[in-house]
């Protein structure tokens, strides 16, 4: 443990990089496409594995109103849901960092969504709070509501410092 | 029963208005909000009844790609979805239409949804396939995956024109 920053090196969102965290929301992802509405409209689905069911959990649908955080930012803490997993997709294609980890002493990824893409982090995933950057933006959250405690925090052993993005 | 058609006059998307049908997916209609991250963000919440779980159905995500459907716009028929809810949210604030009725032999109602709001149609509600407008555009769908048969298509006795939009 050491209470120097460390670096933290920020890459571009791919479904592939974000696997082992849960999914891209983006038709680029999709698992199947197919057309539908007479030929008029694509749709691109199974984005994301919704798990909210745990424990007598339902999905819920909020709308988040960010304000824009400014590089460079600190990473101190973490936090998860261990019941249910949380989908955060972008209204007007804001750019964010989303930043997770395997679990708190391992170190952290960091990722720019600049493309519209959503993220789906899978049940338990740890993972940072909202970066939104830019300007205030407004992101469409998909996650678990019902009983029982959802979220856990945790400080991390060490500082990471997110210095500039890609 | 009559062939000529009957002009449907599109009104503005209100969630007073369409309380009978399902939601209206924007802050403004949040049944609560509150301050998150550290009084970075704030959270409307309860957006939405995702209600999916009939029959062994669970949600699923998806993203429509529609093509714009041009004026005068004629509406043949109605759809329903008996087993679940579903969702539509534009991702870059896309007008698009709602058509929607009590039943297929009722006179159908149509908004205009034109400042990015979303629309979630109750379970079973009679509604006319997505009607984008001005361009190509993406929706985040949520819906209900699983067994069954989730879609019922009526032809309507009347056909019902929409001419121009507010």
């Amino acid at each position: 443990m050491s209470d120097a920053p460390a670096r933290l090196v920020v890459q571009p969102l791919s479904a592939e990089a974000f696997a082992a965290f849960g999914e891209v929301i983006a038709p680029s992802s999709a698992r199947r496409a197919y057309p539908i509405n007479s030929g008029t409209a694509q749709r691109f689905d199974d984005l994301a594995r919704i798990d909210v069911a745990a424990e007598g959990g339902h999905p819920t649908l909020g709308i988040v109103r960010a304000q824009p955080r400014a590089l460079p930012f600190d990473v101190r803490m973490l936090e998860r849901h261990p019941l249910g997993s949380q989908a955060w997709i972008p209204l007007a294609g804001a750019r964010y960092l989303v930043v997770v980890a395997r679990d708190p002493s391992s170190p952290p990824v960091a990722f720019l969504a600049a493309r519209g893409e959503g993220v789906n982090y899978a049940r338990g995933t740890w993972h940072h709070p909202l970066i939104a950057l830019d300007a205030e933006a407004d992101f469409l959250v998909i996650d678990r509501a019902g009983p029982g405690d959802n979220c856990d925090e945790v400080a991390l052993p060490q500082v990471w410092h997110v210095t500039d993005i890609p």
